[in-house]
């Protein structure tokens, strides 16, 4: 089962929506196929191993990260090809998430005498495909907060220097998530400060450029920023409420980028309802990587699922210096926001701590 | 050696401003004795071992965390011991890191035909006594800036509520440092807005209380501060500059503190020359609790060796939150204050981060 998760993350970024899935089957003792979802639309990994072996495994056992699937989607259903391949077990890390189709697959193959065991290294198999968890069963993006910090908790000095923050192999860990997300959302002020592209860059691989998400209440970018002029590039929503000028909204969009109109909430654009929008334009993810004032909304909003806090060894002190949420912060410790499953991950220098806003 | 190590941990909080020791004396591969320096004053940890077999040790090797000392302080030297008990052979964690006896030890067992080795576990000897020698080489004590952040760097909530950032488990460790160390200085903000006791408490254990010391350069402290109310029981010293009042200063005196004169640097307290007279004083070690100016003083003074952050897993947000370290700070992020060596400990939600401001 640890190859078989180790195959599925070969799809990453590739997949999205769908999971990341690997296979592996066995017979006497030895490995005689396996396989993985390689990109969305292409063979389920099931079909991806059999398919090696043209579907003869008889008496196989076959290990596969989640739930065979029961319905006709892009491809056939896989506990066909399973079935057809004369396999004699399956072993199943996670049960399908999808409430409507949860243990259809694995009933249908108890059906044909085949024997079932799940929930091995279920957690991991959780763990690795969280964002296609939350969004099959809500509809809404996996909204992961990710910010890079100074010891002290700053993430730029009091001038509003921040380069950089993190060594490189962090800043390219980054990068490895972006590919991974459907979208990457940033509120106005960044974009005025910074001016960022808000792309994919990993050296000697194509990627997929994630969407482009502006929170912008009134419509103030500017037509000169980056991500407008680069929006026939690279797909961008800017979300505003109806305060938006109207002749802004015309020209954005024929700049290339999405307008998107969202409820209001204090003022501000309702991030609720947005997730719900951007869930609805099949945007599974969303890396939000907004200053100090949108982290708080989104915290605020409940709409933040995983926090990704960058650490780097070094002090820069300031008592106007930027950290990194901000907005009008909690009265009280008691009542901040709790984060659980904390795990750290160490880089040359920098630390990575991970953890959940709630169980899943 | 590893044994020794631990066994010169029982001496934690008692020993300064001498070193922790511990020694084990093996014979025909199995221990015959072991001891260590329990208190200041106290038997030398060779001599501790040595005294249970009556000095008898022919043809034994002793492992010993630190060289034995050859000069007569409070008790014989160690050498003299071992040279009677005709131990074969003394291997040595870490050479006396005085660097005016570096050595000599070392010299006269070999002359008495003794065979020595060292640099055995030499690491792990040096961190256990990181204060003895960064004390007995500079006579400046070793000073821990010390905090407790949220994940999102904050010290306190925008109203000033800090109870509590960090959990139970994560403040008695705190305790156990307290325990360590000679004195924990605080900023004079720090009295004003938390009135603390700064005491030592840790249950079931009778402990030495540290010197307090504050860090006042006008003497604005209330003579109705806590610190100064209990001064007759815990040694507390104020450091302030020639612009303290005269008669503020007897007041303080008459309560039982010290007033402390440090020349100036930019209107406060110079940090580096009120090190060296806490040195003076036999102050080795200093735990740095203050808020924020202070914290971002000592770091600039260069005057701090090592950080304790301990950061709670929960984010409270407010831009006008309180942070660890503030005062002007740097205005580029290529001039930050770098932190090496860094190390992670865990507590049950709790995460420590350890690291020294330049290497030792």
């Amino acid at each position: 089962m640890k190859k078989a998760l180790s195959l599925a993350r070969l799809g990453w970024g590739k997949t999205r929506p769908n999971p990341l899935v690997g296979a592996v089957i066995i017979k006497d003792g030895r490995i005689i196929a396996d396989g993985y979802h390689h990109f969305y639309g292409g063979d389920h990994a099931e079909v991806d191993a059999l398919k090696k072996i043209d579907f003869a495994a008889e008496d196989a056992t076959m290990y596969v990260t989640l739930e065979p699937c029961s319905h006709y989607g892009k491809t056939p259903p896989c506990v066909e090809a399973i079935i057809k391949s004369k396999i004699k077990k399956v072993v199943v890390a996670l049960e399908d998430p999808n409430p409507e189709v949860a243990g259809k697959g694995i009933k249908i193959l108890r059906n044909h005498g085949i024997e079932v065991l799940t929930g091995i290294l279920e957690e991991e198999a959780e763990e690795l495909n969280e964002i296609f968890i939350k969004y099959i069963t809500t509809l809404k993006p996996f909204c992961i907060l990710k910010t890079a910090m100074t010891l002290d908790g700053k993430i730029a000095a009091y001038t509003g220097d921040s380069k950089w923050i993190t060594d490189e192999d962090a800043r390219a860990y980054v990068h490895h998530i972006r590919d991974r997300v459907a979208g990457i959302m940033v509120g106005i002020t960044t974009v005025e400060k910074d001016d960022p592209l808000l792309n994919t860059r990993i050296s000697n691989k194509k990627v997929s450029q994630p969407t482009r998400i502006i929170v912008d209440s009134k419509l103030r970018i500017s037509l000169e920023a980056k991500v407008v002029k680069s929006a026939k590039d690279q797909k961008t929503i800017i979300a505003t409420t109806d305060k938006a000028s109207k002749e802004k909204t015309t020209q954005l969009i024929e700049l290339g980028a999405q307008v998107l109109t969202v409820e209001e909430k204090n003022g501000q654009v309702d991030l609720e309802k947005l997730m719900v929008q951007l869930g609805k334009r099949k945007i599974d993810s969303v890396l939000l990587e907004g200053g100090g004032t949108l982290n708080f909304s989104a915290l605020e909003a409940r709409v933040v699922d995983k926090i990704m806090y960058f650490i780097a060894p070094k002090i820069i002190g300031g008592r106007d210096a930027i950290t990194p949420v901000e907005g009008d912060g909690k009265a009280l410790v008691k009542d901040a926001f709790m984060i659980e499953d904390i795990s750290l991950k160490r880089f040359q220098k920098d630390i990575l701590v991970e953890g959940y806003t709630k169980r899943r």
